[in-house]
């Protein structure tokens, strides 16, 4: 049985959890599926928020994503681009997810993640923060970027929004093992200690 | 420096911290300063709401408790009058904190808990459950639920409410170490691990 992993480059917490996942799936002996989905269409359909639109909240996080990151040993800094509008890059993800498969997804995810949420000096879900992104990368940003204007792109992110929010998503990261829903990159230490006891 | 440890009965992820927090402080030599406040006027005071609230996270909270509860090994039910209204409790316990001692609050503290979201067959935030739950202590749940309505007592709930709101916090259970803030029962092993570093 498979880890799914729903995030969303908008989501910081989701960028801490990807940079862990795989390292928790190979522990208890499962694959991970990354699976791109659209966070702002989540909280519009559930009545959920950014945590960070409550004031207090917002201001614990900064210091709470930064012990997470130091925890994992991991670069992170909040962009000041917040929130930002993660939608074409979405796009992208989803098509690549379908096309050219994990691997790909993973090493884009990735790329524009550590540009986002590790570097932060620019926005990289704009056309132009994507391309930077992408420098020495083996992608090709331009025809990577025209996609999201695809139909049929379109709707595989629709597709697996809908699916996750059918499933009981009301954030991001979002984990399945089948039916367990696990919310949160606090709740991959849990999902690890539960699932290790099947290893 | 110690660890100290806000929470109210009415909160069933309080309750898994309360079970744990104690061993935590032990594992990294600190001691935990436990401290009752009143999560609702912490709600009000943030525009922050209970996770219940919203229909989605509800739904998962109680798959999530359960896996924790099993995880720590402890007894959870999530108790069907929700939610309870623990102003009165809340202040006995601050009444005992500054009375009694530490020893007296986790003992009252943890019966309280025990008969609310361990077996949970009836509230023990109100009068008639408060005494059942105190059924076997030696502690004397009539003059306890008398103090309830002392002037003096209401200022101490307030005083550390209003002390938790001004340093930072938004929900139950709070930690802080210093000025250090950490927020939920999830945050109990970072803290650890962060702290373990010192021992």
């Amino acid at each position: 049985m498979t880890i799914e992993f729903f995030y969303d480059i908008a989501s910081s917490y989701s960028y801490l959890a990807a940079t862990q996942v795989d390292g928790v799936g190979e522990r208890v002996g499962r694959e991970v599926v990354w699976r791109p989905f659209l966070l702002g269409a989540v909280f519009k359909a559930t009545g959920n928020q950014s945590p960070a639109m409550i004031a207090a909240k917002g201001s614990w996080m900064g210091t709470d994503l930064a012990q997470w990151a130091e925890h994992y040993e991991v670069p992170f800094t909040f962009n000041p681009n917040f929130p930002p509008n993660s939608l074409r890059v979405q796009r992208v993800l989803a098509s690549v997810a379908a096309n050219e498969g994990q691997d790909a997804l993973r090493e884009l995810s990735m790329a524009v993640y550590r540009a986002h949420w590790g570097d932060a000096s620019y926005d990289a879900t704009t056309e132009d923060g994507f391309r930077q992104a992408l420098a020495g990368t083996s992608f090709d940003p331009a025809e990577l970027w025209a996609r999201a204007g695809d139909p049929a792109v379109k709707e595989l992110l629709k597709e697996s929004t809908n699916e996750a929010i059918e499933r009981g998503a009301f954030g991001a990261p979002t984990f399945f093992v089948g039916d367990d829903m696990y919310w949160g990159n606090d709740r991959l230490s849990l999902l690890e200690a539960i699932y290790a006891r099947d290893v």
